[in-house]
């Protein structure tokens, strides 16, 4: 089935790409004895989960409980969760446990003592991780607070729980400008996290030091110490990482395949793809970065037309301004677009297309959208 | 059941508020004589489009087909679809018009001879409405360009289309700052449909003048000559219709129930609702719009907590900034947020919770989420 075939708009992953996207990052940990842990929720399908398993990936990440319910009935086996669970949710954890390799993380200790009795009360123990802050100030604990080690060494003594090491998420990446920028972020994260596992050895032994995030990885490979790659977006790229420098045009498989509807003036032209297919939010990283998204030259191409800016999302129209000389789309005809942010577009379809070149070869199920809880 | 017994982030809607917005503007309209057809983007559930038809609308509105066709599913038999269709889905249009009364836009002479020539073949007729662009600059013709009346005229001719009338989105109200610039964008649009219905009345009379927007709504019900109003949003308004003075805060019928996740510094709060469930949509109108949704001062209030600004959304995680003084709210407590933008929060769900107060009643079904073809 040609893409010309296609209803639209439809998501669209180039299945080279993709297949090269893993691959590389798989050999690139693999090369640094790194396990491999991908962040399952940008692609939110257990059908490319098990692509990234059985390339080497140890297991895979999930930000939701829910999202973890659907990769374990699924048959992944080893789920990691890094995000502060609440124990609103024991039950479902208990669930967890008792059928897959799970874990979770904590950044508070009252949090972890509740965690603590209700495992203890249901005789099971679960692998838990600390948060560390390393400057994207969202969960984690402050390694330099003068509390910090005994921060860890508390949730160390707490029955219930195993703690398995530090983990941390480099968000504020996204703002870097330069690669050095990237570059010293990624170091830091890596002296901060192993500082901290030093400075507690004396009373618990760290296995793991955990990091993750798509524009810090090709930096954490080169830290000493990091025992685990926890990124997401690089099965598919996108607009933001281009711009961050972690991939190239030609790497981005994920497109927005969309039509021309209206063509109401020269310099405007109307496509069916608005909020509910590209989201609104922004890209990230050097450069002109405006815009809701970058369509590309033609549909064979995989560079864009910097002639074209999606000035404008309402939520089923994308209005895009031709900056400067002419366009001669028309309605009817096809675009393809690299969203700023694949993740989130993932999360509002029910199913993307894989394709190959031009041809759409099968459906595949984004199970996980929408997990929310 | 109680709120506190869902699971977090859930998307709440309060039944009183509900229904008092859908009487309120039903009242309203019938007083005018002006016939209401409500956007059924806003909700996306066959449930409260029924609620609407039963209290006096004369059917709804979809963005797309795909919307179009759950509605039909579900028993609606009167939809129109403000945008403008590209016949590479004429298939789907035939089988809708043998169903149901289904009418869409026009703003292209081309694409509409294309589905004339298809009506014709296939020997169906459909009503057609020419759209017109009152200032949003989005799709629609510009009803002051000298060839604007030639065209309606042109498209009237049109064997297979049935031209009803004008229609228009003002939804460059949403950049107002005031009612009195709200009200001069609604009277504008109401002159410019009723010059344009008057210059080619020599040559086709058109029934329906047809204008939609929420914000404009209680303007364009004063003006003469509207003869159906297509507001969405009212039915659960949001921060920016609060913005916008469109509503109050009190009628706010959509909230998202979050849950407070991690503590991990005085000023600062994170909130298990990220932008899968509140999107990065930004609030528009006058006075302080920022960040992503307004914190409500306890479960049971409908005033938002000044003191607490939504300042970042990951996809899973609120960062949530207390601006000054303290707040209690430790991990395991609950809040409401009304979100900036209820119609993108409604897309991301599979069920809403109707509730009364801090009860909540049962689960309504968002069957049209995310159809976006």
């Amino acid at each position: 089935m040609t893409l010309a075939s296609l209803r639209t708009p439809s998501v669209l992953v180039d299945q080279q790409k993709l297949e090269r996207n893993i691959e590389r990052m798989q050999m690139a940990a693999d090369a640094r004895r790194i396990r491999l842990r991908p962040h399952a929720k940008t692609h939110k399908s257990p059908d490319l989960a098990q692509i990234q398993i059985a390339r080497g990936a140890v297991g895979i990440c999930c930000a939701k409980l829910g999202e973890a319910e659907v990769f374990a009935d699924a048959g992944v086996a080893d789920i990691r969760v890094p995000y502060p669970l609440n124990p609103a949710n024991s039950a479902r954890v208990l669930g967890l446990i008792d059928r897959i390799k799970f874990s979770f993380i904590v950044d508070n200790l009252d949090v972890a003592r509740e965690w603590s009795r209700i495992l203890s009360e249901a005789s099971r123990t679960v692998d838990v991780l600390v948060k560390v802050d390393v400057g994207f100030h969202r969960c984690g604990i402050d390694p330099e607070a003068p509390d910090a080690a005994d921060f860890v060494i508390r949730v160390a003594e707490l029955p219930g729980l195993a703690l398995r090491g530090l983990l941390s998420h480099a968000g504020h990446a996204y703002g870097a400008v330069s690669d050095a920028e990237t570059a010293s972020i990624a170091a830091a994260e890596a002296r901060l996290l192993t500082t901290l596992r030093d400075k507690v050895s004396h009373a618990v032994g760290l296995e793991e030091i955990s990091v993750g995030a798509t524009p810090t990885a090709r930096f954490s490979l080169r830290e000493e110490g990091i025992t685990e790659l926890r990124p997401g977006n690089y099965i598919y790229y996108d607009r933001t990482q281009v711009a961050l420098g972690a991939a190239s045009w030609d790497d981005c498989a994920l497109t927005v395949l969309a039509r021309v509807v209206s063509r109401p003036a020269s310099d405007r032209i109307i496509l069916d793809a608005g909020s509910k297919t590209l989201t609104t939010d922004g890209a990230r990283g050097a450069g002109d970065v405006s815009g809701f998204g970058a369509v590309l030259q033609s549909l064979d191409s995989t560079q864009p037309d910097q002639n074209l800016l999606v000035e404008r999302l309402s939520e089923e129209h994308a209005t895009v301004r031709v900056r400067a000389g002419a366009s001669d789309l028309k309605p009817g005809d096809l675009v393809r677009i690299v969203p700023n942010h694949a993740c989130v577009v993932s999360n509002l379809v029910d199913d993307v297309w894989l394709v190959n070149g031009n041809f759409a070869l099968e459906q595949i199920d984004v199970r996980a959208r929408g997990r929310i809880q």
